[in-house]
């Protein structure tokens, strides 16, 4: 298990790259996110962008690969929030996403010694090495037991 | 269609109520946020909060209600980026949950004269009207058609 304590800053990691397939997209933007431009291809055609990923969709793919990057488990109690998030370029079909991600801040929680908090840096890059998406996350952590 | 110009702020819409399924909730995190606290109820029960939504399903449900908010295709041409996320309680299995959301702002872009910036402000309430969830989406629209 991967505790509080063990967190060390400012040290990237990067994920395998993940392949946007067209019918994924769609299926997944039908269910959560149904805007014309992604799941109906003639629609699309007449956007400006054309037929794109939800933005959820790709936050998503970021979250997926973020859970793939720690061969161990880490003692994460919560999620208490995600900053700046910026879709900073459309992902479409075919694209290959690739996760980089450090850790960018700890503090020791002023109310719970048994806990800290944790600031995570997420950059999702397509193929091109163009960033597409990035934001940061802050976790609630266990420190370690005594 | 619903354009930039068409954009009233201040006024707040609601949504139905979604039912968290605990199914759903854990084939949900299986796909996308493997974490134990939110797929395997026994090892989730050691956990401080016991088995909890991921909070990227918590934010995609926030997504699909307010996609079935308006009755009229609204001219969106790209989402922009989410500020200020924040999971405020945890959303369990059983939980009904609400949507409420309004526009905040909106500017006319400097740069492209037949389109606006909007935010729009997102609240998702539990049964017990308990904020779960909020954060602002920014999002680029098309102005009226001269």
């Amino acid at each position: 298990m991967i505790y509080f304590d063990d967190i060390v800053l400012n040290q990237p990691l990067v994920s395998r790259p993940f392949l946007v397939e067209k019918a994924d997209s769609i299926a997944f933007a039908r269910e959560w996110d149904p805007q014309p431009f992604h799941i109906d291809e003639q629609a699309a055609s007449q956007w400006p962008l054309g037929l794109t990923a939800s933005g959820l969709h790709t936050i998503a793919i970021a979250v997926k690969l973020g859970n793939e990057l720690s061969t161990e488990p880490v003692a994460v109690i919560a999620g208490l929030g995600w900053d700046e998030v910026r879709l900073k370029a459309p992902v479409k079909p075919g694209d290959s996403l690739v996760l980089h991600s450090w850790m960018e801040e700890k503090r020791a929680s002023q109310s719970k010694p048994d806990r800290g908090i944790v600031v995570t840096r997420i950059e999702l890059r397509n193929q091109n090495d163009e960033i597409v998406l990035t934001y940061k996350v802050t976790s609630m952590m266990l420190k370690k037991p005594a």
